[in-house]
């Protein structure tokens, strides 16, 4: 208690703290003090007298916790969102084609501002992105506030930023020059997916992320159409042992969906130490199936949870996945106590920040980490009453019941208000910007759908 | 038009309206006129000047659409909620000892009234209950204003409100008597399952009902062990086709759960306009199954949403089902293609009606049918952009963004207010009982799980 006596930025208090430390640590009356970026006292209510600050936050029992991770995601596609949801070719008949149309400099930024004003309402702290234009989603993310792993999209087709994969891999290069330093922003290289580049140019983007010490984004073991092309390709082999072939398993590499993966991939994944990002809601609306993640967690393969994009999960902030993580794996187990909210908190939190290599910063509330914290109002009827917190916070509470948020000691949401984004403004020129892709629809004589 | 020129009681306009009726009819700029507990106007909106009102809201372009009906709770049941989630025998552990210790007209009260609050605040404009002292839940659907089908349980083994089944169908019967001609009660019988009745008592009940013209909810091929217990006493027959055999399978009759149903069964089902109940968040949680709903609805079987109880589904708000059931079946049927937002909607307003025999009064916007109505607003970033109005409900609204509901013409909650319930009073109440519940688990040397 170094600090003791000190003037810190800002103190919570009266809280109830959830830290998602390794014991798992509660304060059922505890505090919080912020002073800079940093936690720099936390623990129960009478010892909050020590500090005074600049602001105080009488929670009055509010549950407080580390701010939630959302692990991939691809925030600009909030302007399509709510477009083909139940279209079993959509990739090809809304997604392509509207990208085609439609991704530029200005729709990335202005997704992205749409996106992370969700998310921060929603109590998402920090998010791993994958898209088209990264600086402009990092634009968007250096003036709202979060923290986020932003990945440049590698890919051998054509898109509106890069011609081919080559140019990809030097756009994202050169994003990465740029962000290397920024304090909230780890710039990324997200190729996206090991069927849409060659070997070559994985092993190359593994060899420079290695070089820059930045993370690779990626699609995994998504589909069966994958499994079946990168089976041809490399002689039977699964997507996981094709890319441990080619040398690019490692603690860099974070793979999303991992929905098909046996018990050699696994192993795979524990031996290479590479991160799994869990996106039940896309995966089941998709239809592809059911993540292998309680034998994922049972190996020790770090895991973190996983929005995908507003085309595919249609929410972003992260709560929205909890309770159906819970569920669905029960169901898929055929086991009530499998996968209990007390896990699912973990994976959200700190299991995120071990996936993105940021578990050093941040996923607990612990003196000397970055303060991302969130508080739950727990005046509202689906919060009460509260037996156990986890179980509130995974099976009944909504990103709504998210009252402050905090991200690199800053408060950026404030009863509800957005502090750092004009949120009638953004919501305005979304849907102007939707009335323009819906008029281009209709001229095409597409049905809405 | 034959109210035109007339002063209404309540106007909404500029509202874009989902009216659930047989054609799916949309204005996307429209009006609703109410008079007295009823629509007596509707359309687009160049209409609305025909009428003036005591009160207009102007919608600014806000959905409408009937009120969602859950079709299976138990809503006192609230005050248990986030006990024994992940606990694999929580129905021994937790419930019945919970009921045993704490059920009394009192709790069922408070437990009804945090419940209705909770309902009305997430769109609920309707819901079938079962539980203990149901009188009780009467009192507080009277007071706080929502439409309801209350079933009093019948069950072999003791309980609070009766030692029997014989002194449970007398409570029942005078339970009906009293609220046969409320105006928004529907009284009915709750036998809880058919395994835990006799014969003769199912027999008996289905009478009764018939006689007082009024519904019979009941558990129904929920569980392998119900399936295991009614085999056994009725040479192998599943638990639908004893009923059949039995002679208690009509109109009157609403099946909660439903999962175990085979092809027979659903012609059964069909064939005796049984209605069904769909509870996915309870039955995935519970690990026990997804009901044939794809099916059912493919064979003209009457099939509405419901939220089981809170220690069962958590939320009791409907709209927390709709993106779980959409989804779910997706998954089950390895299709994105099956059960589209439009569907779910459909069970969620006027399926649910028709389960409960009330279509002719709710369940869509039509003039002459009872204002059961709700309002989303659409200015959250999560609602933002819509597309497809039915996409944006199903898979990104929350509860939280009900913004007004009126239930048989009388305005419920307005901006986000309950109006007929002093929602800071209940939540304190539910959390004072919950400290008792609290007491005697520690006192008891239970964990609180």
């Amino acid at each position: 208690m170094s600090f003791a006596g000190q003037t810190v930025d800002i103190l919570l208090i009266n809280a109830h703290l959830l830290t998602m430390d390794a014991k798992l640590t509660q304060y059922p009356r505890g505090f919080i003090a912020i002073k800079g970026n940093e936690i720099v006292g936390l623990g129960p209510q009478a010892q909050a007298k020590q500090f005074s600050a600049d602001k105080t936050l009488d929670l009055d029992g509010d549950l407080v916790l580390p701010g939630f991770i959302n692990t991939h995601t691809h925030v600009s596609m909030t302007l399509f969102r709510s477009l083909g949801d139940d279209v079993n070719d959509r990739l090809h008949s809304y997604i392509f084609p509207l990208e085609k149309e439609f991704v530029s400099r200005e729709m990335v930024y202005l997704g992205a501002e749409l996106g992370n004003l969700e998310m921060l309402k929603g109590g998402v702290t920090t998010f791993a992105d994958m898209y088209y234009f990264e600086d402009e989603v990092a634009k968007a993310v250096d003036q709202i506030g979060l923290r986020a792993v932003l990945g440049q999209t590698v890919i051998k087709y054509p898109q509106a930023d890069a011609k081919n994969a080559t140019e990809g891999i030097a756009y994202a290069e050169s994003f990465i020059k740029k962000y290397l330093h920024h304090p909230r922003i780890t710039p990324a290289f997200a190729p996206h997916a090991p069927y849409t580049n060659s070997t070559e140019d994985l092993q190359k983007i593994a060899k420079l992320a290695l070089f820059y010490n930045v993370p690779v984004l990626t699609h995994l073991a998504e589909s069966k159409k994958e499994q079946a092309e990168i089976a041809q390709r490399s002689d039977g082999l699964s997507p996981i042992a094709y890319l441990d072939k080619i040398g690019v398993l490692n603690n860099n590499l974070i793979g999303a969906h991992v929905i098909l993966a046996n018990e050699n991939d696994i192993t795979l994944l524990k031996t290479h130490h590479v991160g799994v990002a869990h996106n039940i809601s896309a995966n089941i609306k998709s239809a592809k199936g059911v993540a292998p993640i309680v034998e994922m967690l049972k190996q020790g393969v770090d895991v973190g949870l996983g929005t995908d994009g507003p085309m595919s999960g249609n929410t972003i902030s992260l709560i929205d996945e909890l309770n159906q993580v819970a569920k669905i794996h029960k169901l898929w187990n055929k086991d009530r106590s499998v996968m209990a909210a007390v896990d699912v908190i973990k994976m959200a939190t700190i299991g995120g920040a071990k996936v993105l290599n940021l578990d050093d910063k941040v996923g607990s509330l612990e003196i000397g980490k970055l303060a991302d914290i969130i508080v739950f109002d727990t005046k509202s009827p689906n919060m009460t009453p509260i037996y156990n917190p986890y179980s509130v916070l995974v099976y009944s509470a909504y990103a709504t019941d998210v009252k402050h948020s905090i991200v690199d000691g800053q408060l950026l949401m404030e009863n509800r208000k957005a502090l750092t984004v004009d949120e009638h403004d953004v919501i305005k020129r979304a849907n102007e910007f939707s009335e323009k892709v819906k008029a281009s629809l209709i001229s095409q004589g597409k049905s809405i759908l």
